[in-house]
């Protein structure tokens, strides 16, 4: 095998999340399986393994209450890395959720004093963002949800969401910012519900905005599955919708706890045809990973985990190229185009009853299309 | 019991499909186990019932290759049939699904004579609608769907699907008819996955059509559920967009097939908030029953549904009543509310420290809630 | 209302997990809200609050590290609470899953040493319970499981899990102690699978023991709702089968994380129909909450959640009563029975047919006990 | 490629229930789309195919209300087939469902003259099996569940499935049959639930009975899938258990309706673990293929169908013996079976914390086994 072919460059524009290789293993059952890791070291890692940046949440790199020398100096420290090892920081966004303070929600919650920190919040994010070279902002709202409808009429939720985006929009253009807002969704969990829970929901509300035209959607694979949704259509979507601002990488199985899977490792099909979508629409934008290392891993591991999202990408990659060349394949997607193009008119039962009777062949290209993921044709 | 309080009447507006209580209890591993019962029979007994009116698929009333003379004839002794027992048609639907020639999607079929044929269809069902005096109409997109995405790029779909409604929106402006679109969205069955899988994938959509102000959307609340999605939430944000044109009413767990179980019958608090968000919102179409009855029943069971569907609305519509009499539940969202207005700023840690630590109280409300649904408040 | 019908007293035998209310809001997105609390200070309360006793893992009381003298002072207090509230601890259980230790697996890991350390850690808090007079030691294996079938063929993981179970029986045995095992499955999460996903496969497991007769299960109600099974059904084969040992009460939404609602909070309909399996079946062991109060609450919060709780269960069990006294209902479950004896003989598909036109109105008594349930009966 | 390694031939054991080729693609939603095939023809065709053998339903081949001559010419002709195309039938099953008799159980129904029909029925099936030479009778109680536990006691319904188990395997003893019963679970639909809702359930419901040893199970994939449950799992705790007596193979996403789709065709990498632990546990029984075509297609789509499950099989299975000549798999293989045989002793938080450090390189393992799937190793 040429496994040269899969090996990554910064042109693939792959990025990770400092959060997602600096992941520590906590979970809701147990403990920090691995000591955290300077982003510094992050930055040095990732670029040796061939990524193009890494992105962040203004507290993976700043702590919260950290005074301005410190914040310069730990910004100053982490450009230095930067540069050293030819990495961008092409996205950033805000953490909401971590601190008690959230624990009701942030830009929605009822409490209006945690509504205004959370937006000057996000702000000071933007501006952090503006430093590092981001023109993305993605903002998950990860505590904008709730357990009993009894205390919050989802309306009002919708309502300070927007007046909170509203603020975030105009934050934006006063400061003559070059950033746009990426949504991303989740269904559920750490609360019961959130609110606008997929993509779809996600482009309806930005219809409602002030400014839409700064404010698009940040997929994550992981979040669409957990409903049982597919992926490739929510992403399809948002790139109709020309609303495709970033996108988010990993793994997931279907009605469970977010698991943020290496990418690529769990559904193999979807995971090639979610590829194919973002290269046959010719989407310019970063290759993020937002996924993390099992439980079970030590740092070895991590950086196994990492080069595995990204060889992956780019072997699903391959196979996308190959499907437009398969002549097989080709052959079936033509016949297909030629009933696209079909001028023949349904008149009568019988040629209803005659239509009813085509055969699509369907069985037959998945299977074809399945052999060629699996590396037989 | 004061049971008189919950008998319908037409003021309540409830509204049954026919093929609710029309529905044999085929299923894919079962044969119909009722006889058909003749529209007008249903129009009959739902009056009794106390129910405001039906609405209908273009061929629960009339068969698809009905001579015009035999469409007449049929239309006139429904006609009738409504004015007998003062029933209202207030919405009209089509279908898009049964007939095999739709096997591979029906306005984004692959097929051009497929999908010409659908529209010309739906035009039909639209003109039967007005006749019969409808206001909206409801298209489910049934077979709008893929098992293999190598068939099909989603983004055509979407080109198709577009392409279908604009063809739909002119045609009703054409013909100056009072009539509005209404979109419903299901996430599975009977296809693999089915494009703009939830309310807020279509309302989304809409965005892009010629004439978004005649398209809405009809929420279904079983396919909501279906992906485990809060059906309160995805009403709610129909309100917030202006968009909710008509709503179905019924129940399901989540992550299974289409159940479309008697309204309120499993969920009890959920059915809970959402009567009580139709109510809160004023809300002013009809109360439609897209359900049908178990398997298990006969017609006297088919019956009993119905009422049941109609009763439990009622029922659930005084609790929403009562909670906002309720004296304990009504200081607590005061409480709320004082939060909501509360100019207090967060400046330092020690303040975020303090705002963390509130106590928000909501499971004193929500168990306060849950007793009053069970009756014991 | 009568409200006093519904206060908890140690004779209905309800039980918490240190645990459950000593949670401290710590979840995979954010940090811990409450403070934690001494076990004499929830011994304290709960008694207060009309309970019965109180669980725990062995290092909710007594850390891993402690020196035995340590340990002796940490039980010789806790015993004190308990004396002095009359508070019982009817069962104990082990933690096997926080430490890094066990991050893959415990009994099952595939590291020896890890698996030995296991069982005796589990042997400890045998003893643990037999000193606080516990008869039921339950066993939640939280980390066996997998994330990749690659690495251990779950083969040799039953091989382990059964040695472990066999050891533990031995140890009992061997201590003449008076105490039984009591099995928790869950389906998902932490892992992405755990061996033996629910009580179905947990009772056909047992059967392959050295001393079946010493292990039952417990049931937890939120761990097959994870997984879509109806938990009444499964709790019932475990009464069928003389297993039930123990019971987890709790309340969750289906295909999502592990959420350990407030009992009967959200699936009312479910709650009910449990409690009266629970009640009819003379379930004579201790009613135990294994939940846990929501995120936003502080600690007047976490014990309005566990007065919630019990007043649920009372209040459920009332309309059990009520529901074995309903004259309606209990009319139709008699036409039911005599179904049930009904002789005649089934011989021609003209007697097929008419036992397929059977209505058995279950449309109709299902919405006799929803109301029942909604307390309008 | 070698293309000719993935041609399928008797001796692989692969079988086609008559209903999966023969599905006509009726679902809730639409009508038939093929025409119905002879039994005959469907041998003809999988035989060309390189098949088996066929399993069946009584019904399948011979109609309920057949005379006994009509019954004896129907198997006749149908052997004659066998015989002339070489294809065994090695297992048999009864549909207990289809019949509106049936629409509140079999065996389990409230009704007993349908239980007394049912076992009645279960036997003329298990007759026509041995008729036809074979010795499996798989038991799939479709039917067997409930939408209202008020209706019925699950405890009854287990005792009334107990008793109408024990009716059959009395009847095969009484008979001197040389059959063993496999029985097949699945969470719902038909039902809102089923009882005994997974192969775990199974196992340990078989346990209750008078003659365990002629019982077993026939784990279906998709019924696993649709509960999230993993069949990997599954099918290993059967085979643990010395009760994989059959297995239906095909496919499925988590959380929706009843797909039955192509082996192999959607979770690749699911379809080579179970292959790989047929194969490595030595299963010696019939792939039985349970799922159907999709309803796109006419009958050239059906035998692609047939041909693909088939195929894919052998490709998983080349894989699997490729995944045991590995050597970087084999290597991390033996890292941990080292583990597995290590005597270290833990005796110190000092080496609790060493193993809690220990990186399990599962990451690298499960790309190394993902690789291999997608045939890029």
């Amino acid at each position: 095998m040429e496994e040269k072919r899969w090996i990554p460059t910064p042109a693939d524009q792959f990025t990770f999340g400092l959060w997602t290789v600096g992941n520590r293993g906590r979970d809701p059952f147990g403990d920090a399986v691995r000591e955290s890791i300077p982003p510094t070291t992050t930055v040095k890692e990732l670029s040796r393994l061939g990524a193009y940046g890494v992105t962040l949440h203004d507290n993976d790199l700043v702590p919260e209450d950290a005074s301005l020398a410190e914040h310069d100096r730990i910004v100053k420290q982490f450009q230095a890395a930067l540069s050293d090892y030819h990495m961008a920081v092409p996205m950033v966004t805000v953490n909401l959720f971590y601190d008690p303070v959230f624990k009701d929600g942030a830009l929605t919650s009822s409490a209006k004093p945690v509504r205004t920190y959370a937006i000057e919040k996000a702000q000071r994010a933007i501006d952090l963002g503006v430093q590092l070279g981001a023109r993305i902002f993605v903002l998950w709202g990860g505590r904008e949800g709730s357990e009993t409808d009894a205390a919050r009429d989802p309306r009002q939720a919708f309502s300070h969401y927007r007046d909170s985006l509203n603020a975030l929009t105009s934050y934006i253009r006063g400061s003559h910012y070059d950033m746009k807002i990426a949504l991303e969704a989740k269904p559920n969990e750490p609360r019961s519900d959130i609110y606008l829970p997929s993509t779809g929901a996600m482009l309806a509300f930005i219809q409602t905005l002030d400014h839409p035209e700064l404010v698009g959607v940040n997929p994550e694979l992981a979040h669409a599955k957990m409903a049982g949704l597919n992926p490739v259509h929510e992403v399809a979507q948002a790139i109709d919708a020309g609303k495709l601002f970033h996108i988010d990488l990993n793994d997931q199985r279907i009605g469970r706890f977010d698991q943020d899977l290496r990418f690529g490792s769990d559904d193999l099909k979807g995971a090639f045809y979610l590829v194919k979508l973002l290269e046959d629409s010719h989407y310019a934008g970063p290759r993020h990973f937002d996924a993390h290392p099992y439980r079970t891993e030590d740092y070895a591991g991590v950086w196994d985990f990492a080069a595995g999202c990204m060889r992956s990408y780019l072997i699903y990659r391959d196979r996308a190229q190959q499907f437009a060349r398969d002549p097989d394949i080709q052959e079936m997607l033509q016949a297909i185009e030629r009933l696209n193009a079909d001028e023949t008119v349904i008149r009568s039962a019988e040629d209803r009853k005659r239509w009813g009777q085509h055969g699509y062949a369907y069985e037959k290209l998945d299977q074809l299309v399945n052999e060629l993921i699996l590396g037989v044709r």
